[in-house]
């Protein structure tokens, strides 16, 4: 038996009590990007409740033209205009380097990404980095708050960075 | 006050209670890819508890090129094997087509993405190119399961989507 087989079980039992549907615009107008990181209960970090906020998440919570992606959807099209962005403490793309990363990779498998791994060595700056991007997309136009947070994963507590 | 605000007051009741920090690798060495869909309230669903799983989430639960970045970081660097997609009923995607949303975007704003909005007319083809993607991507290589699912927002139940 593998793992999924066992989330699956864990599936039957969600339903056997779910409540639903819910509408598909989310009813606070909120857009989270966060990292994949598996200690980031996103949903439980913010209080959050089924249907209230979009949800997006990869390697280290940057911003790429996916984020770009999912958040203009997200704006345009479903009425979300607040953003917050998680990083966190103890990441693990605090502990490598793109160009380490992508000589591994094709040291491995002789190909070597032509994406960036976005690795980086300062969480704050990353997140002041992620907010740039998202203020210099031209395809993310209805935001009202953009801020952006360092989780701690000793204390479970979010800390704002600041400009 | 923002809506911001007020999920950072929920933060603070989160810390207060928190119970930290746990490692830094997937404890069940598995990646979850899932739509970015407020009703999908990934570690419910699946019963997953902090530090099991890492959850990579965009518009769609599509695969991209980040998803495989975020994919390859997992796996190549954090330890996971296997891979669990979720789409789900009534979703977005199934709402407008490419052509339609860029030209939008271009006529309020005067530019066209140079990127692909992935929008989607069929659920289950949807994963299974999904899962294409990942199988021939080169750099997502430790794979010992990669089954997809399409999450029912009525009755909280994931069906599979075989091939």
């Amino acid at each position: 038996m593998t793992v999924t087989d066992e989330l699956l079980a864990n599936n039957a039992d969600y339903a056997s009590t779910f409540d639903g549907p819910l509408p598909l615009p989310p009813s606070k107008h909120v857009a989270v990007v966060a990292c994949m990181d598996a200690r980031l209960d996103v949903y439980r970090i913010l209080g959050l409740h089924d249907g209230e906020a979009h949800v997006i998440r990869n390697a280290g919570g940057v911003i790429t033209d996916d984020e770009i992606r999912s958040l203009a959807i997200s704006q345009q099209l479903l009425g979300t205009t607040e953003i917050i962005l998680i990083h966190h403490t103890d990441c693990g793309m605090l502990t490598f380097t793109d160009d380490g990363f992508k000589a591994d990779l094709q040291k491995e498998i002789g190909v070597k990404p032509a994406w960036s791994a976005e690795s980086f060595s300062d969480l704050d700056d990353d997140v002041r980095q992620s907010i740039r991007r998202i203020e210099n997309s031209p395809f993310v136009t209805k935001t009202t708050s953009l801020r952006g947070f360092v989780f701690d994963v000793a204390t479970g507590r979010l800390n704002e960075v600041t400009a």
